[in-house]
């Protein structure tokens, strides 16, 4: 059966797996409304937040966190922002223009690697480009509304990448993540988790092996918290039993989300990613990349091009823990990504389609085909 | 040059790298007195011994860790317990056996996987055997002298160990550890880290890159602790990171320690280390085991004898955070040792000398060799 026809077979009726509500914008539209996922599993918290500063420090400090996340994110904080400058009786177009792009270059800086980012108020940028000939008001409502369809086109992004993720596997396997790739990390099913809640409705059972994923703990924080919620199957390890797991047969897939692929498909995701796909390689288990296909950054010839960020030392030695785990004066290095040869990848999945070896031509294929 | 020439060409007349003493009798011989490792790297607690069940708790609770001085703190606990069987009147021998061997089972099942608890203890219980025809004075004199036997060859072992270690490296290396097989481990020098000390005593620079060793963190509360205390070049990643280290050229070279060796050249030690070896061999960088030739254990045909101990929940969730870092409810796998198939393994560098593959024999040719 081709992918399709299994797609078609499942019928597409089903229910959202996951009711937790990530970003919005508020009711009077002067803030954007988060879940701060620094302080889960222990605490659910709501963030208004309402300045270019807050909405910065909470993509760089990880309460809204994940590509697809940010980019959402950022296109409400970018209108929250153009919206208090009409409110400040701002209506020339070049004042307006000029500090629309202070806010974007600032917006854009909180986080390096992640794509969605930049590509997302890119977007934005292109509305208030497009309205030159408007007023500030007709730009305004339609930066809302462009904000909007962002989230609901990734909504329904998710939901594809789940159904071509479905075809990758069979009642009772055993899966591999890393880091978060779920809801909280996109707005609605996520990514690499996808195909767990879009399983679970079709009566599909995947037992999840969830990475902890140091420094940040976001597999043992955010997926074990996920897929706990919506009572799907799971095991947290750390991130150094993942061999073990696999040499023990645990494990059937390995599902990733990322950040940035390369045009020659080296993908950007979370540090230890690459460590995954290289056991995987060894133990012969197949490794697939999930991300929506805006994440194919074609400016990005190899995974060389892509910049990885540095965190600070503390996120090591001392966030999170009760004392401190490692001597004061000991040098830490702290990369947020790594990247993954293309190579190691067994196909990147996307809400478009799927992409296999040789990814230059695949990718390219898959970025020209419209919906 | 040989192993052999470099050797003698450096001397050995260097003095011990690592001053902290983490095992010895009490003065009255009542007690075995450690060095607190689980409190490290905050406090400096040592702790005195008497009880059988103390000394279960110390192995159990890693406040007495690494496969060597698991060992010597062994045989200096059964001289307690010995001693005091004396001092409350027994002087028949039969009994005196018994006791003994209740003694040694209870200790020997405090944890499985490290073989040098069980040598150990087998090495005191000969000393027993032995002493049949002497009177049980003798019999705690001699094994008094035996403990103190176990300890001294194990630090003139380390110091081999290191000789072997610097023959397979060159000034300025970057070296990937895992876990904790310093001088903490063993008595002195250790066997993983005795290169880097006797190393900075030859005037040989090697920079250790820290694998932090979830879930327990032996790495960054104890490796990174020794090294920065001994003004050892080092620096602290997570577990996850080795495979970026790697390929960014950092490293040259991974030494670990091990816990038990089957005769196939199979090697059990800390949960991640066959992680490491696998990217190594990805990366084309040399794998090195390092251990006394009595970690070698030829009843255990291959990796699949050695019994991978499992260890509680808590100690991936809670233990060490200020907060739960996992849903309450999630369920964890917690194996605390891995096996690293000899296929991977570069070498193994023991006191007697290095062995390479094919393991079956030249382990075997190995442990025939007196020194």
């Amino acid at each position: 059966m081709s992918e399709k026809e299994q797609i078609e077979k499942r019928g597409t009726e089903a229910r959202v797996g996951f009711g937790v509500e990530n970003i919005r914008l508020s009711e009077d539209e002067k803030a954007v409304v988060i879940l701060d996922q620094s302080q889960l599993p222990n605490e659910t918290v709501y963030l208004r937040l309402e300045e270019a500063e807050d909405f910065y420090d909470a993509i760089y400090t990880l309460k809204v966190r994940g590509a697809p996340a940010i980019g959402i994110f950022a296109a409400y904080a970018i209108f929250v922002l153009s919206r208090r400058m009409l409110e400040c009786g701002n209506d020339d177009y070049e004042s307006f223009l000029a500090e629309f792009k202070k806010n974007k270059a600032y917006l854009d800086s909180s986080r390096p690697t992640a794509v969605n980012l930049s590509k997302m108020l890119r977007r934005m940028e292109a509305v208030v480009l497009a309205g030159k000939n408007h007023t500030i008001v007709e730009i305004v409502r339609a930066l809302k509304e462009e904000a909007e369809k962002i989230q609901q086109e990734d909504i329904m992004m998710c939901r594809a990448i789940a159904e071509y993720g479905l075809t990758l596997v069979k009642d009772g396997d055993g899966i591999l993540t890393h880091c978060n790739a779920g809801p909280l990390a996109t707005s609605r099913y996520g990514t690499g988790l996808a195909p767990f809640f879009l399983g679970k409705e079709h009566g599909i059972t995947l037992h999840a092996w969830i990475d902890e994923t140091r420094p940040l703990l976001q597999g043992a924080r955010l997926t074990a918290y996920e897929l706990c919620q919506s009572g799907i199957d799971c095991t947290l390890i750390c991130d150094n039993m993942a061999s073990l797991v696999m040499r023990e047969g645990k494990i059937n897939a390995c599902f990733v989300g990322c950040d940035r692929v390369a045009a020659n498909g080296d993908t950007a995701n979370k540090i230890g990613t690459s460590s995954i796909a290289i056991l995987a390689q060894y133990y012969k288990i197949p490794f697939y990349v999930f991300c929506p296909s805006e994440t194919v950054d074609f400016s990005c010839r190899t995974g060389a091009d892509i910049e990885i960020e540095m965190r600070p030392a503390e996120e090591i030695k001392t966030k999170f823990f009760e004392r401190a785990v490692a001597p004061a004066e000991v040098r830490c290095y702290n990369p947020a990504f790594d990247v993954t040869d293309h190579e190691l990848i067994t196909a990147i999945v996307t809400e478009k389609g799927i992409c296999r070896s040789p990814y230059k031509k695949s990718l390219h294929r898959l970025l020209q085909k419209t919906e």
